[in-house]
């Protein structure tokens, strides 16, 4: 909502949370006074595609699927941000998601919105299947190095670290200030994230092959974004300038990613609350690995920020309408 | 100073900083009352013999190579904090240091201070090298795996995360809470930490043979702590609960290391204040890889404490005297 | 448990907590190794007092006054953490915490666990109540300047900041780091706060007469700790020195309390983990006011190590077993 | 400059910084991609002049007072940042600025540039002197109510909490992480602040006599924002309905002041990154005060944002423009 008041060509005319129904806004976030007057709703279909054409989901995994195919029968379009149409493969989902998915006939049709990759695809997609955070983190973080087949695809170890509102409003244990202050956790350890087969399925698709992936996750002292590290073993001898060139090559033109110079490297604050996405790496001579850093702010570019970059393209806008602050920094 | 004056044994008689030199401690941390006459002074060989016959030496590197001999040659025992005397090849120290090794004599006297491997040596050493921050958390982690040629040598990815502390005292842009708190950066990239050759050598020694690191530092927003996250392929098929049992077994009485229960992983602020080392790992089936986790505090385990640990195996004291203090959480 | 488990005099024969019931310790903190083998039981009265002999009850409020007078029937001692015995006037106690007490005997029986006021009736009493966190932050602030009637006592203004960890261990909005991080916020605003009547209670019996407190409470990040500002306006002129040396005469002799030197004001996190109350002072001629400052750890001077200093004074131990450690900092 | 690179009407033309002279605005903050070829330069008059025709001013203090009568000569406008021109007084200056005014005359001229208190002034104005960031949150706090004549003008007593960026960029023991984080501490103790005449002066111009007031700036863990809590004595006897009522009559129409809804008070975290001031209070009925809370941005309504609303005014903008922005939250 803060992204959409200022987008030129967007206007919130249905705000549904079942949570929240009847509420203000206000009653969340005080401070959202431009939305006063603006209530959270019980959802109904009929209600919904009367007053909008174009639908944000943002439900607890599972539940999109039984929405979804309902908007789309009534021609609006869709950006989902559930990992329910993610994944292309049924069986994938089910083994990931741990239930079988009720809509599969749409799995073939949605198209994964990570504009750097699919700009093309989902101008035309009547639904998009917004990244995850992580997996937009990753992804963008290796694709030209996979897609340029210069490195060992068996090698691939990322450890990302997310901040806190990766978890979510909810107060949790691991929520919890005195928790999360001064220290730093691991979860889902061991190759267990339902984000590991979206990844393997794109970086996959990438490097022509099948791929699998180490991928841990970490939870880290600050609120907003992910900081990935990646390692990568390279198939022959490169420099770091010569990857740096295949990097900006391979992003030319995309606005929202930027390579950052030789011997600079992202820090995770410097992209709060923009829709970049900060890229560096180095050449580890002596063991022959790349390791490249990423870094995104997990509600915007990994979230929210995309889902209206994803709506940009679906509706023919400007791609980065709505999306031009710059960032805040300290 | 905070942990020397609850130790039973030890007296500090003996106190100098070339930067403070005439200030009173409680001039820098005005709530060390204890402390409230205690002077730092300019260094003097002949008063510091003469006034102790024990030395902690935390001086710039390079440094305390012109110092410690002449303590040695008047019997004092000495834990040097700085990495003059961790390596034991002249020619490595050179390479790693951009300096020349002024008593190359020493090295092979020094031994190196991680008494859960050394600690027989220890015991009889009149200079212990204790080890830095970062190795101890490494190598801590990986020992029963090299030890027991279970990984491939050739795979080994660390990944850390030091609190502010590890950066000194010292006002930098690195250090202001505007730029390290809601961040996450990374430093000396590529494989140019002068900490690598000191892992290196150790775990070369633990393996029974040559070792190379990929090892990448990056700094946190949290004031203490080391938390190293450690990727190593397997030779063959183990489970997590095997794997942990090795661990159990290698560390068999040692007081300080904290093998977890599987399912269970360390978080940096567990360790505060404390001089335990807490280890966690999982078994990636998928990747054959395993993920070893451990959490120190920086200033404690991977500095001051081990030295009093390490002067504590020298004098003949119970090596946990001093260090019994439980962690402050939260 | 952190502090008992290193007193030479108590041992830990009994646990109870309902929520926990069944589980271990380290069930809660898994780095509590030392609490291995040590569960969490169901509260049962004769179980207790067959098991321990003293008792540290920290409940919600108005369940104390059940489970109390039958410890103390049995001839137990206790320090009661809750609010149900700080008052001595039961219908203060109904009009701030809108219930009936229902152990009103036992009101006048009960001694105000604030060691530097009341060590004598500390040493004989067999049921304590030990301070709220502000209480006792900001009555051990201004005791002497009211004791000795240097200041206007209608004048008292109270800014407090406490910690997180102040709110519990539950998870709440108000607790959730996304909240609480980079932020400042202010809550039971306009006198509302339960602790306000024990704070007029004690300061209009050091004053020997009525008085009225403005006290606001905030919530600032930081996960342990109080940090008040007391403004008062002196009958005369006074000069910071003079003040100081009025302080040093009240509490000489208090170990828990420091006066920190004329120019040195207290920091919240300089008391951090230890039983210490810092005060500082300064005189503003301008205006006619002094500003008085004091930080303590809400978990150990404002509760837990409060109990023990107490339980020391109860059962004729030193005053200071058990709280002996230093600050941990940073 | 983030902000001013969003505004329609104005172009940064030249940019002059002594210590980065010669340096590109990315040399300090790599993320300011927009910025690459824009290099400070050490300023030098004439090209100043030709090249700009609008100023704004952040020198050390008394530097301005050299450059600023220059560029009016010049006819140039400027907005200046420093404490050169806010006091109208020049004696005034001396006392609290130890050293005398080089260019008194302008002090008549210059107009404090509270848009809210001044707006008139303001737009006719050639020189702004920008009021200081603990200034714009007090003044704007409790302007009606001195106005009104509601309170006692001798019970003045302001609590301020100021984020670590208001201490500046340069690194300094009180701005490392390690000192900061979970930490609050005070500063400039008992009326010494040089903050203190400007709000003096303003304040007593509100109330139609002078008034003296006791300041006390306190730092705390946050990066941006100041949080006042102010303290009056109400003249008679006022409900917190009828005061929010006066306060909603006295900003009716000023964009930028938000007075909160009964029951809910200021976030520091709820004005990140914007110009507006939040303004929350409440009536203590037990003691006849009346306590305000007022958060805003130290960095923008406290400096930059409010110096760009002046321009705004200056040259005949809409006051909004550039500094529409919504919240950055969490």
């Amino acid at each position: 909502m803060r992204l959409l008041v200022n987008h030129s060509q967007a206007e919130i005319t249905y705000l549904s949370a079942h949570q929240y129904a009847g509420q203000p806004v206000t009653s969340l976030y005080y401070h959202l006074f431009d939305f006063k007057n603006c209530f959270f709703k019980e959802f109904k279909l009929e209600e919904a595609i009367e007053e909008a054409e174009f639908f944000f989901i943002a439900l607890p995994h599972g539940k999109s699927m039984e929405i979804t195919p309902e908007l789309l029968k009534a021609k609006c379009k869709v950006v989902d941000l559930t990992g329910d149409f993610r994944l292309h493969d049924k069986e994938l989902y089910s083994q990931w998601y741990k239930s079988d998915h009720t809509a599969p006939g749409l799995l073939g049709k949605a198209v994964y919105g990570l504009p750097e990759l699919y700009k093309d695809k989902i101008k035309k997609a009547q639904l998009v299947a917004n990244p995850g955070c992580y997996p937009t983190s990753v992804i963008l973080a290796i694709a030209p190095l996979l897609s340029s087949k210069l490195v060992l695809e068996s090698s691939i170890i990322i450890h990302s670290l997310s901040g806190v509102s990766g978890s979510g409003r909810g107060a949790k244990e691991e929520t919890h200030y005195c928790f999360c202050n001064e220290n730093v956790s691991v979860y889902k350890v061991g190759g267990t994230h339902q984000h590991i087969p979206e990844m393997e399925q794109e970086l996959s698709h990438l490097a022509g092959g099948e791929i699998q992936i180490s991928f841990t996750p970490h939870l880290a002292p600050f609120s907003r974004g992910i900081y990935s590290t990646i390692y990568l073993t390279l198939r022959e001898e490169k420099t770091t300038t010569e990857l740096l060139e295949t990097y900006r090559s391979f992003y030319r033109g995309k606005h929202f990613i930027k390579i950052l110079d030789e011997g600079i490297y992202p820090q995770v604050k410097a992209v709060r609350g923009s829709n970049f996405c900060h890229i560096g790496l180095e050449v580890d001579k002596r063991t022959g690995r790349v390791i490249v850093f990423s870094a995104i702010d997990n509600l915007v570019k990994g979230a929210s920020g995309q889902a209206i970059q994803n709506m940009n393209l679906m509706c023919g806008f400007s791609e980065t309408e709505g999306l031009e602050a710059l960032v805040l920094y300290p």
